[in-house]
């Protein structure tokens, strides 16, 4: 394993040093290391085919017509006007819905506004669920098992909660960074075991990424807990639809958490852009097709995973998400084979050195096209056999 | 003046009503009328020649070069990196600089974040700064007066803040409804005076319309006071680059305000757009092209002003803004005047009737294109003469 220019590394690693526990984007990176040649940004949670569509209907509806100057030049519509179709796409009340520019501006304005005092979090996790808490919260800390292969045990983890007694708790499904999916049975059990915890965050970001049987459901609690009063389902757009530079998401929770967000602030938070996704986001044609490239990415998904796992001196953990937590075994640590990626390859994949709750060295990768996914593989039978 | 269609006139009025205190969007009135024909939107505070010098970058940078996939694809930087290019364009330190997906996030952040207890807010104004505030907050409201044209007097002001000992007190320059404009020397008297106000919200948005002689010369105070540590500035993009939907607004403020801000939230708030703009703002070549187009609409806004001036039955009160407050002098209701020039002329305007602090019937009227603006004078000729 070579290091091919100390001069590349030194400032890759200052950037990191800038970007605090998330990497740096790939924006900066092109923009501040020109001469590094990224091939694929494995960092990067995302369906490359629902940005193919996407950017179909965007070229087809707003760049040939030229409504894109109209989507720019004028005042998009407000929130409450926007969750209308959201409402209709997911059946539910208007009146539940918030919509967020992008998933951690809802994180940070339910920790904000109604998230005082103990809140338990899994870990390893995303981490503005710690980050983002104010001073008058107590982030509780609930380790998943390295020997379980980090996937959340219900039974064990509605006694922690219990006996702990906090005013929110915190569970993303898949979580993020290990893709441990929790199943629908199992999850409704833990919703009706604390039906006493004020504030339950259910983070489905990586949901449109999972499934329980080959018909590749989707598995969203969406509709059997929207009538519950202490639970906020979370949805960020980005990486089930592939455009994270637009800022979309929304939240589903009860009618009066809606209504106090409203009272005082998030007036425009969408762009124009993000409200033509939205409307996309409710119309059949799309959503025909989308449901064709989700399919396709997880079908892919599933290969790239696997052929990974054949890769020796790595483990490979189990996922239902679009990426794969990936444990160094040949006692390199997991920096080095970052930047041993990313200049030997141009291979962009997360370092998680910085991930509490994960005990080893680790790294994220996620899975891209075919072409990047099999690039991805070849790389690691090179580094690796 | 004859009302030409009744159903549209009881749909516009749900629509209205729903808006709350901001009129329904121009996106919202063409999806829910689309029988309406809107020829001008005179509602919309912002200069069409900076929208159309936004959209020959944007066409040549990311449309032709397909670089748009890009930016919607990929995570935008994050706050602390975009603020770098804005404070190379002002000068300033960037821990002093906060970005916000549009003014109006700013707006909350500081009402949310630093000001608790009596906080002065001039009427009339932009409706957030008294929306926004929260619980622990108690608005007191300082009227401008109408036998002053709603202009502010800075002595008079300075001596009800020194009597009223607020927590923070709201200034708009030139002020959002009327266009009432602080010269820089009233503006440092009044800073200078009220240095024991703990916060000073002092909101630049419509500032690039604004001038103190016919050198048409920025006349913002960001050099004079961004060492204050009380001053907060706000500086929408929407109005003056004309990229309402992009969402894109900076405050400058001291640096403990901003790390305060970004110890727990707003990390990825910008979209990729806004990021692609903030990068835009910082270049010599389109900075001077802005330039040019900033001065031909201040002078064509000038010469609609005066147009308008001379028509008889309103009262057109002095602006150096992008719009003008009217007040409806025949005995006619806003509303009434409202409906008719959008329903028989198809221009948009404000009906100020929901804002405090006005007395009489008033309607915003923005300036728009130089074609628009004379119809705009022709069609008033045609209601007023």
């Amino acid at each position: 394993m070579q290091i091919v220019d100390l001069d590349l590394l030194e400032k890759f690693n200052r950037l990191k040093g800038a970007a605090g526990t998330h990497s740096p984007s790939i924006a900066t990176l092109r923009s501040e290391l020109p001469e590094l040649e990224i091939k694929v940004d494995a960092c990067f949670l995302s369906n490359p085919y629902a940005t193919e569509l996407f950017l179909k209907y965007f070229n087809e509806e707003l760049l040939s017509t030229n409504e894109i100057n109209k989507v720019l030049e004028f005042y998009p519509s407000q929130n409450k006007e926007i969750s209308k179709s959201v409402a209709k796409h997911l059946d539910i009340d208007p009146d539940q819905i918030f919509i967020g520019n992008g998933a951690t501006e809802i994180i940070q304005a339910i920790l904000h506004n109604f998230v005082k005092g103990k809140v338990v979090v899994n870990i390893p996790t995303f981490s503005p669920y710690y980050e983002f808490v104010t001073d008058d919260s107590e982030v509780v800390y609930y380790s998943l098992k390295k020997e379980d292969n980090y996937r959340l045990n219900s039974k064990h983890y509605v006694e922690f909660v219990k006996k702990t007694k906090p005013q929110a708790i915190v569970i993303i499904n898949p979580n993020n960074p290990d893709g441990g999916y929790i199943s629908n049975a199992d999850l409704l059990f833990i919703l009706n075991e604390l039906k006493d915890v004020p504030n339950i965050i259910l983070d489905e970001s990586f949901i449109h990424f999972a499934f329980e049987d080959s018909s590749m459901h989707l598995p969203s609690v969406v509709r059997e807990v929207s009538n519950l009063q202490n639970v906020y389902i979370i949805k960020s757009m980005s990486k089930d639809f592939g455009i994270a530079g637009i800022r979309c998401g929304y939240a589903i929770m009860p009618k009066d958490k809606v209504a106090h967000l409203l009272k005082n602030g998030f007036l425009w938070n969408s762009s124009g852009l993000a409200e033509y996704f939205f409307r996309l986001y409710t119309r059949e044609d799309f959503l025909k097709e989308y449901e064709i490239v989700r399919k396709k990415y997880i079908t892919e998904s599933l290969f790239f995973i696997t052929e990974l796992g054949q890769i020796p001196k790595i483990k490979v953990y189990p996922t239902k998400a679009n990426f794969v937590l990936v444990e160094i075994l040949n006692g390199v640590s997991s920096q080095d084979i970052t930047v041993s990626l990313l200049l030997n390859y141009g291979i962009y994949v997360r370092n998680c050195s910085d991930k509490i709750g994960l005990q080893g060295e680790f790294i994220r990768i996620a899975s891209r096209n075919k072409d990047e996914n099999e690039y991805i593989v070849r790389s690691f039978k090179d580094l690796f056999i």
